[in-house]
C-alpha cells in the first residue's frame, strides 16, 4: 500500500465529512443572519436534533420556542426552550402526528416580523406529518398507488393533498411569519419538493393532475379524500427563503478543496452519480489509466449514490464495491489510488464508511488467493478490503448527504 | 430532437472518423521503405481492404500477390493481384477459414529475402482464422465468451490456442520470410499480442491464464480444446517488424478538436473505457446533469470499448445501449445530448454506427409507449433509437479504432 496516498485519502475523507456536518451546515447558513422579531425553531428529520442544537449554539435565547421531530434514539440531550420529540421512521406513527401538531401550534399567531427557522433533513416525510385522512385510509391509498404502478411523482401528487403540512402547506400555516429553511439534502439533485415532501416548497402539481391520476388508475377513494384532492396546494410562497447548505454538492466541493490543499488539481466529474457501484469503479479506473503518468497531480471526484446488484451473499456496501472494482483497473498503475465513502460513515450493513484501493491492492489480494472478480460476484467487498487494510472506518458521522468517490493521481 | 445538437453530433462523428482512416497510416508506414525480394500482401480485419488499397497505391506492381480478408460488404472494389475475400464477423465462418488458408498458401515457400506485408486491423480475430477445432466448436466457444461478458483480452487468450494463425503462429508460417506488420489498433492500451489475436506477435499470455478464464466463466469445452489450451504459443519471433498506427487515443483527440471548433471546451475523461455500456451511459448522464446550466459550453469525451451483458433477445450494440441508457439521465435536461459510435460504423450486428439521444428522447419514446428501461433489459436499443431518429448511420467506415462517446452541453 502507498502510505502517502493512504494518509492523504484519510485526510480528504475527514475534511469532507466535517464540512457536511449538520452543525457546520447550520452555522454557515446562520452566519451574519439577523432576525427582526421572534424566532420559532422547527426541526424535522434524522439530523433534526443536531441541526437544532447547532442553531441554539448560534442563536441561544434568540430562539423563542421550538419543536424537534426526529427518529427514535436520535435525541442526544435537552435543548433549552425546545421540545425534543422522537417518532416513527420510515413509517409514520402517532408520535409523528402529535409532534407535528405541536410544531403547527408553535408557529401559530406569529406576525410578519417573526421567523420560523425550519431545519429539514432526510426522513422528514415520515417524521413530519399531520394527515387529513385516517391512518388506515392513507395506508390503503399508498397500497393502491404502489399496486397500480404509479410513479413517485404521481404518488406525491396524491399524498401531498392528503396532508396538512406537505406540499408547501406548513409554510402557509407559518404565514404571515417568514420561513427561513435550512436544508440538509439526501436526494441527488436536491429536488426541494421531494425532500420531506416539501413542507415549505410550492407544489407544482395541480388538482386536475391529481384527479387525472385517480381516473387513470381507477383509485377507490372515500368522499373525504376526493374532496381533499380538489383542494389546491400553494403554487407560490412569498414568505419562504431556502438554503440548501448540506448536500452531496458540498461534500464534493469539500473533497475538492481538500485535494487542492494537497497539491492536486481537482475535477468534480459529477455530484449525481447513480449507476452500478462496480461499474462506477471501472469507469473511474479507466479515467485513472488515461491520466496517470501525465506529469500532473490530478484528483477526479464523483459524488452521488450508486447502487449494488445483489448476486451473492457476502458483506459489503456500495462504496466498498466501487473501490474494490476500481482496484482491478488501477492494478500496477503507479501513484494512483481510488477511495469512496458514505458520508454517514456506514456503508451497507458494515462498520466501514467505504474503501480505499491503490496500485498494490490487486497484487496484495492475489497473494492471499483472493480474486477481486469473484469477490464482487459474491458482494463480499468488506472481507477483501479488510484483508488488504483497505477499509475506511470513521464511525457514525451524524450526517447523511450521500457518497463521494475520489481518484488521486500523483503525477 | 434538438436539431442543432444533432447536426453538431453528426459533424463530430464525421470528423473523428475521418481523422482515423487507415490510408494515411499505411502511407506513412511505407514511406521510403524498400523491400529486397518478393512482397506478399496479407491484410486482415475490418479495415483490411482500405489498408491493402492504400498499400497498393504506394507499391503497385511491387506486390507479388496478396489476400485480403474482411467483413461482408467491406470489399469496395478490385485490387490488382490481390484476392479480396469477405467473411464472418464477429463469429468466424467457413469463408474466414478458407480465406485464411489462401493466405497461408500465399506465404508458403518464401525465402528470407522476401517480405510478407501484413496489414492488420480490428476484427482480425474472427476474420483471420484457421481453427484447430471444428468450426462449430469454435463458434460455440465464441458465443459462450460473448454471452458471459468476457472482455476482448480474455477472448483472445482462449482463441489463440485454438488457432493455427493466432498468437504469433502466422509469423512462424511466414518464416524464413520477413514480416513487416502495419497495425491499426482496436484494443485499449494497444497490446500488440492482442490485436487480431496477434498473428505476428509473440504471445505473452500463458496456458495457466487461459485455464483460469475457462474456470472464471465456467466455459464448456471439449477434451480436444482443453488439450489445445495447454499447448504454449511462441514467446519470441525474430522475423517480425511492427509499426503501430491509429488508435482510440487519436479518435478521442479528433473528437475533442472537432468539439473545440464548435465552441465547446473539450474534456477527455478516458480513452480506456471498458465497463458495461449502459452503466457508462448512466455515468455520462450524471456528468451531464452536474455540468448542464453552468453557463459553459462543455464536451466530455470517453473513448474505449464498453461491454454489453445480454439479458434479452433484441437488436443493438454497445454504443446504442450506452446512448439509450444516457437518455434516461438527461431526460428534460435542456441543451444536452449524448452520442456514442463505433469508429468502424457497425455497432453490434446492426447497420448503425451507434446512437444519439438528447433532452427529448425519453419523452418521444414514452409518447410511443416505449419504456427505455424495458428496452435495455431486452438489449433492443436499435429499435428504440430507430423510433426516435436516434440511430447514427455512417455505413462501414473502413477503419476500426474502438468507440467514442461524447456529451455535449450547450451551456
Amino acid at each position: 500500500m502507498n502510505q502517502n496516498l493512504r494518509s492523504q485519502a484519510n485526510r480528504i475523507v475527514k475534511e469532507a465529512i466535517a464540512a457536511v456536518q449538520p452543525d457546520a451546515a447550520v452555522r454557515r447558513a446562520l452566519a451574519g443572519k439577523e432576525f427582526p422579531g421572534r424566532v420559532v425553531l422547527v426541526a424535522a428529520g434524522k439530523a433534526a436534533w443536531q441541526m437544532a442544537k447547532a442553531a441554539h449554539n448560534v442563536l441561544g435565547s434568540r430562539i423563542d420556542k421550538g419543536v424537534v421531530v426526529t427518529k427514535y434514539h436520535h435525541v442526544m440531550g435537552e435543548i433549552p426552550g425546545v421540545l425534543c420529540r422522537e417518532a416513527g421512521h420510515p413509517v409514520p406513527d402517532e408520535n409523528s402526528f402529535s409532534a407535528t401538531r405541536e410544531a403547527l401550534e408553535a408557529v401559530s399567531g406569529l406576525t410578519e416580523k417573526d421567523t420560523v427557522l425550519f431545519l429539514l433533513s432526510g426522513g422528514g416525510s415520515a417524521l413530519f406529518e399531520d394527515p387529513l385522512v385516517s391512518g388506515e385510509e392513507l395506508q390503503d391509498i399508498t397500497r393502491q398507488l404502489l399496486a397500480c404502478g404509479a410513479d413517485i411523482v404521481e404518488m406525491n401528487t396524491i399524498r401531498k393533498r392528503l396532508s396538512n403540512v406537505k406540499g408547501g402547506r406548513f409554510a402557509q400555516h407559518c404565514a404571515p411569519a417568514q420561513v427561513y429553511a435550512i436544508v440538509l439534502s439526501d436526494i441527488l439533485g436536491d429536488p426541494l419538493d421531494m425532500i420531506a415532501s416539501g413542507p415549505a416548497c410550492p407544489d407544482t402539481a395541480t388538482c386536475a393532475e391529481a384527479m387525472a391520476i385517480v381516473e387513470k388508475y381507477g383509485l377507490k377513494l372515500s368522499q373525504t379524500s376526493l374532496e381533499l384532492l380538489r383542494q389546491e396546494t400553494p403554487k407560490e410562497l412569498s414568505n419562504v427563503t431556502t438554503q440548501i447548505n448540506g448536500s452531496v454538492k458540498e461534500l464534493c466541493a469539500a473533497a475538492a478543496k481538500s485535494c487542492e490543499e494537497l497539491g492536486y488539481t481537482p475535477v468534480v466529474l459529477t455530484d449525481q452519480l447513480d449507476c452500478q457501484a462496480k461499474e462506477a469503479g471501472a469507469f473511474l479506473s479507466a479515467v485513472a489509466k488515461t491520466h496517470a503518468g501525465s506529469g500532473k497531480k490530478l484528483a477526479f471526484i464523483a459524488g452521488g449514490e450508486t447502487v449494488v446488484h445483489l448476486t451473492g451473499s457476502g458483506l459489503g456496501g456500495r462504496n466498498q464495491e466501487l473501490a474494490l472494482s476500481a482496484a482491478m483497473g488501477i492494478a500496477g498503475l503507479a501513484g494512483v489510488c481510488v477511495f469512496s465513502i458514505g458520508s454517514d460513515g456506514t456503508d451497507g450493513p458494515t462498520d466501514a464508511a467505504g474503501g480505499y484501493v491503490d496500485t498494490d491492492t490487486d497484487k496484495t489480494l492475489k497473494e492471499q488467493g483472493i480474486d477481486i472478480f469473484s469477490v464482487l460476484q459474491n458482494n463480499d467487498a468488506y472481507h477483501a478490503l479488510q484483508a488488504c487494510e483497505g477499509l475506511v472506518i470513521t464511525g457514525p458521522t451524524g450526517t447523511n448527504v450521500n457518497d463521494v468517490a475520489v481518484v488521486l493521481i500523483e503525477e
